[in-house]
This record gives C-alpha cells, structure tokens and sequence, in this order.
C-alpha cells in the first residue's frame, strides 16, 4: 500500500491453519478461485465493480515481516518448519479480473486467482473485503447519480463512513461511479479527486450574528463561498445571503451558492430560490444536504426541485439500505480438477471463467453468458483481462479518471429499466453450454465420491 | 496511530476553510463541542460507547507534516500565513469523556472538546468517524452476546467489514462488548484478541473426499480442530466427523467440535447433535455459522437450540440493521458564551455538561441527567472524566480488558426492559433544570439577534 502498512496479517485465522494443514499433507497444486456476488439487495439491477488496485497493492506487497512471524509463534499452533515457509512466501499467482467502472452482475466473476492453494487461500479476506465494499459503494453512488439526472454531487459521508479506511475508499469508489468532487481531504491528496466544501452550522453560532458569519467567509473565499442559511431560519438565512451577495457584487465578487441542510428540503429549495430570483440573483445555485440517498434525489428531480447540486454523506457512505453483499470466494478448480461446493443455497460453478458481453445495434448491453474461460462466444466482449501474471503486473493500469470515464461509458450504455431505482429488472446472464456441462458432471462425482 | 499513519488530513475541507476564515478573523477563543447521537436506531434501547483510544491517539499525534502542507497550498485556497499556522498547529485541548465500554443513550454527550476554535473544529470529522462506527458495532455485538444467553460468541466479520480499518475496529469493539474471540489475526497482533476459526469449504473441496480433509486437519491440529460438516450433506459430514473422532479418541486425542454453516440451522443442529450424542461423544461441541445475528440468536436460545456457540460475521460487522447513527458533534459554547443551533430536527443543548447515572438500592441502573458541568446531582455518578488535558493524556488509559469487564459489569445492571433484543423500553434520560433554563435563555436571545 502507498502508506507502507503491512497487511498480510489481515485475514482470518483459518486460512492460516488450512495453510498449515497444506503444508503438513505437502499440497502445493495450483488452485483457481472465482469471486462473485450470489444475488442482488433489495432495489439493486447492476454492480460497479471498484477496489481492484488495493488488491493488485496488497498483492505484490504479501510478505510476513519478523513481527507477524513472531506472533504467530507465540500462538503456538504453527510449526517452525511451516513458519519458515511462511517467511517466504510471496503471491506469484495469477489474477484475471473486471477493470474497475465496469458494471456486472450476480453469479459473474468480478476476479478470478490462479495460485498455489496456500497464497490463493490466504488473499481470500482481503480480497473481500476490500471489492465487497467498493462495489457496494460505487454501485449506490451510480444510482445517486443516475437519480440526480445530470445534477452535481459531492461526497459528504467521511464523519459517518465505517471507519477511516471506508472514508478513504466511499471517496474513491463514489468518485469512479460519477461523482465530481468530494469534502475528504485526505482522498483529494492520496487519489487526486476534486475537493468540495461549504461551511457549517458552528461557524454561524460562533459569531454573535449570522450575517456576521456570512461577511467573514466571504471575505475569506470571495470566489468560491457556499453559504449555510438554514441555523436559524432558512428563509431569514436567505434573505441575508441576499444582503452579503449585494455587498459582494458592488466590491465586483460573485456568491456562489447556498447550502440548506435540514427542514423541508423540497419546499425550502422552491421558496430560496424565488428569494434570490427576485433579487435578480438567479446565478446565486442552491446546494442541498442532509441525509440525502437516491430515493430523494429521484422525487426531488421528478418535482423540479431547484437544487443545482447535493452532498450527499451517510446513506451513500455505508450503502444504508444494502450494507454488505453476498460476495463469495470460492475454489473452482483444484491440480487441474474442477471443483463446486453443494451447501444447501450456496451452490457454485466449477472451472476457470470468461464473462462475455452482448451489445444491440445501438451499442446497449443486450445481455451477458459466464463461460469457461476457454469458449468463445460470437459477438460478445469477453471482459476480464489477466491483471497480474505470475505475482507480477501483467499491463497498464488505468488512472481513476479513466476508470470513472468507463463506468460512465458504461452505464450510458445500460438500459434504463436495470437502473430504474426501484425494482429494476434483472439483466439477462447465461451461462454456456460448456459450463453447465461441467457443473452436471462434476455434481454427479462429488455426491457419488463422498 | 500505532503503525505511524498521519490521519490529520482525513478531515472535511470545509473544517479547513472555516479554520481559515477564523485565522483571518483573529478567532482564537475557546470552544466547546459536545459529541452524542441525536435518537435510538430500530430496536435499540442503549449504547456502548467505544472509539475514544483511537480518538485520543489521533488528537495526541495531530500534525500537517510537509506533505499535507505542499497539498493544501496546490489547493489555491489558503494565504501562506494561514499554512504557516497550520505548521505549527497541535491539539492542546481538554477532552472529556465517556469511558470504553459504559453505556450512554440519546442526547447524552460521550465526549466534550474544549480548545481553540480551530483546533475543536478540525478534529470533528476523524472523533465522529471512529466514535460512530466503534459505538454502533459494540452496541450490535452487545446485543448478540444477549441474545446468545451464555453461549460464546466469536466475530467472523473481517471479510464483509466496511475496510481494513473497519476491520479491526469491529474486533476490538466487539471484544469489549463480550465476544470471547476473533478470525482477525492482525486484530490478535495488534489488540491481544484471543483467536478462534475452523476451517473452510474451500478446503473440504480441495481433497478428492470429504473424510481425508478431515483427516488431513484434525492430524495438524490434535487439540483443538473444528471440522466444517456442510460442504455436500450435513448429516453425513456429521456421520464422517463421528469417524474421524473415534479414531481421534483411538489415539488418545478429542475432537473439539464442528460448524454448520449452511441449511436449517436449526433442524439441522438437533440431529447434528442426536448423531454425536448416539455415538457417546457429547462432548463435541457444535458451533453455528451462516449470516446469524441478535434476531437469529434470540429465537435458537428460546427454542434451545443445542448450539455451543457461534461465528458472527456480516451483520454485526456492519451493523447491518443500523448501519449508522445520527451522531452529531455540535458547538455548546464560543469564548466564555454558551451557544445552540436551532435549525429543524437538530436543536441542540448549550453548554458544557456532565452525565449523571442513578442506582436503585440493588444497583441497577435507574436513570440518568444531563446537567451543567458545573452542577451537581445527588447520590448519582459523574460519568464523563477528563482523559486530555493541554493536550495531555490526564490519566493511565484502561486495557481493552479492562473496558470489557467495565461493559460486562454496566450491561448486568441495565435492566431487562432496555435490552431487550425487539422494542426495548427507553431508559429515562432528564434534563436538569440549569441546562433547560439556559436553552431558553439562549434560544430567546439567538431569536432576538439575527
């Protein structure tokens, strides 16, 4: 990782004792694993997949430095011989996966590891972890944007993001996924992302009179203030951002904007805007916020609202209404073998894959088959692309502005009915002849082996 | 941080832009914020408050290094003046607080800042972002462990957790609140968490049988294997399992148990535990697994369920039912005057304040009041204490242990009513009658002035 933190030990305490156990029996044959997510939440018709590079990151860094080493020693369930082992061990698999901003669908593989079982078994959490949680989060923040209709947004949601690491990363999926700016410093520094603010309701109080407050920041930011109205009365607010415009304009300056964060945001939007109207401001925007989510931005632009722009913060940052996925990672093929597992609602497909896309003459996604990575479907994109070859980075990686340009691309490209935000349709997703195959025959010598 | 990260920057630009215009303005006076959840998610009746160590680590370390500083200034917002001030700028704050694993409830602040302006304002984002996320998760896990009624419970989270940070705050705010363990091996390292795990199906598949996996583990650990019995058909991996450990007990050793993670589970438990009872090995432990959380634990300790423990994962690492909380930090007091924010649905309470927590002649909690500071109520117990002084830690810190005992003992004087796992009753919170005369006063004369 850019900061130099070590993450090796980031996984679960069992794929450490399966490693051991692969060691003792001397199983070292190569193992493919296919991460998928097994079914769509509630109001969910696509997936942007995004956290790919963390996982190239965490990838060629693998290495158990002394003080892990140490550690594990003292748990005392580990031999020397397999701790030694361990002091070695780097990935040197290889990684076939979906670039990030394109968008897919349950039951497709997003990543697919080939690796000797123990380095593809022990990469499995941080894996997870980190796909799972920036696709939930570029895929909420595409549907803000599809409901926001060409409206602007800007993250808000690092305060109540789960932690410092989903801050960093809600700024980045939601900025792949269409967003144009966000308030995380932090995220503007390490990826590049644009930077937005305003101002907030304790600056207003720690001045004797809100005007007081307004002519402050303005003298502070004469280009680029954003005004919070609503601390007292929203309209009173208004009216005084009026007042510090007109000073602003006779000194030749412009106010950008005002902010209304709480009350009835519909009507409240309605009444400000006819307030700086009528003040001949008509270029003064007005930027909504306060617990926003896409089910809002959808009513507020069927209604008209004028709202030229939102923060967008809590909901978005921890995906409110779908906080996790069923991402699973799951062995597919075993020495050249392929393998499924049966568990009663959790049955996999077996073998090394290919996702294929169809287009329609007008360049719209008609539909997807998941194949074995060796068909060939006619006229379909296959899209997974081999990312890392033998441990090591197999091409270019794409920069984040190219990967939001994909998911942009992309999603003009789906239709309008799988983006719909509530109850969309369920995209078209076959699979081949030459997977079913395999799975029909691989069940029948599992259930008759055991 | 431990691992030396510089989170300063993880802060929202806007907290940057007021600090500037306070900068400019000459406004160094002190301010005091208080930290507290505005209202009680679905079917919560408490929380246990956690987060404030990495809350006091990262107030101890704040620093704008070079690096931050040649950023902000590319940003073309901020005079060299201002960054020279930010160069030099460390916390010399007070905090007061809440202490690790007591309980607190709506309105009620955990933690008070008192520093000047800039420096109370600029640390918002990071104190909500952990106290936020640490609360929610102790509180979720707090109510697993009630619901699992004495059964040991171990979080299984890592992988579907919002982040690598999330991650392992969800290890340790989970151990505080009763969790006996955690898959999270960095979180072991880093926080002395004793670890737990079993196995995966993934290695199960891996053999060309389900019995030479079992096999193959239990001869790597002796002592202490849990074999996972559901990767083709429960019953007859439990049938396997029973082999497995009459040769285990033929060599002297014993089979500590096995999961099920998949299917009925709670049909399937019973008959798990008829074939192990049938085979005279009732020792066996049986542990549950699959997407379980408080609800799911409620009703198998009702039913009796013959489960010993669990692996609680997705749901409670996210808190997936209340994946946030209204958590607000607000302004209560600017140079030597109290102050208040009156916008809709967010009026808040002015000044500095202290908790209060009454006991019944059993020691059960009876209620509690948010008074002044400076106030005084009798026979009930100041809950908030001074943990930063100057920018000084005021006092030994407790161990994560110590705090887990401080929930266990808090959490067996809350009675049932508050706990209960659906619509639990709402602990009596009053409001003493200095703070209430002071938010009227207040409020008439933030009316009168704007």
């Amino acid at each position: 990782m850019a900061t130099g933190e070590n993450f090796t030990l980031l996984t679960d305490l069992y794929q450490l004792t399966m490693a051991h156990s692969y060691f003792r029996e001397g199983k070292s044959e190569l193992a493919t694993f296919s991460l998928f997510i097994r079914s769509y939440p509630p109001n969910r018709g696509f997936f942007v997949a995004a956290g790919l590079r963390d996982v190239i990151d965490f990838l060629e860094a693998l290495s158990f430095d002394a003080a892990a080493l140490d550690y594990l020693k003292l748990l005392n369930l580990f031999t020397d011989d397999f701790l030694h082992f361990l002091s070695g061990l780097r990935f040197t698999g290889d990684v076939w996966a979906l670039p990030e901003g394109r968008i897919f669908f349950p039951d497709e593989p997003v990543l697919e590891v080939t690796a000797p079982i123990i380095e593809a078994q022990l990469v499995e959490t941080f894996i997870i972890n980190q796909i799972n949680l920036q696709s939930l989060i570029a895929t909420k923040a595409a549907r803000c944007v599809h409901a926001a209709a060409g409206r602007s947004l800007v993250d808000f949601a690092l305060r109540r993001t789960q932690g410092t690491d989903a801050g960093m990363k809600v700024a980045r999926a939601s900025y792949i996924a269409g967003f144009a700016a966000t308030s995380n410093v932090r995220a503007g520094e390490r990826y590049g992302i644009p930077l937005a603010g305003t101002m907030a309701h304790s600056f207003v109080t720690s001045f004797e009179r809100e005007i007081d407050a307004f002519r402050a920041y303005v003298a502070s930011f004469p280009n680029n203030a954003i005004l919070l109205i609503d601390t007292f009365d929203t309209l009173h607010g208004a009216r005084l951002a009026v007042e510090v415009a007109k000073e602003m304009a006779a000194r030749g300056q412009r106010l950008q904007g005002v902010r209304i964060d709480s009350g009835d945001l519909e009507q409240l939007a309605i009444a400000v805007r006819r307030v700086f109207d009528d003040a001949g401001l008509k270029e003064v925007k007005i930027i909504g916020s306060g617990g926003l989510d896409e089910y809002d931005l959808a009513r507020f632009t069927d209604a008209k609202i004028p709202y030229d722009s939102y923060g967008v913060g809590t909901k978005m940052g921890v995906s409110a209404d779908a906080p996790w996925s069923d991402m699973a990672y799951k062995i597919v093929e075993f020495g050249g073998r392929s393998v499924l597992k049966l568990s009663t609602g959790k049955e996999s497909w077996p073998g090394k894959k290919q996702v294929f896309r169809g287009h329609d003459d007008q360049g719209q996604l008609s539909g997807d088959v998941v194949a074995l990575r060796g068909e060939q479907i006619a006229r379909a994109e296959p899209l997974l692309t081999p990312v890392l070859q033998a441990g090591k980075i197999a091409g270019g990686l794409p920069t984040l502005v190219e990967s939001k340009s994909v998911c942009r691309d992309e999603l003009d490209r789906l239709p309008e009915i799988y983006q719909a935000i509530v109850n969309p349709a369920h995209y078209p997703v076959q699979f081949s002849a030459g997977l079913k195959n395999l799975r029909d025959s691989i069940r029948k010598r599992a259930l008759q082996t055991q």
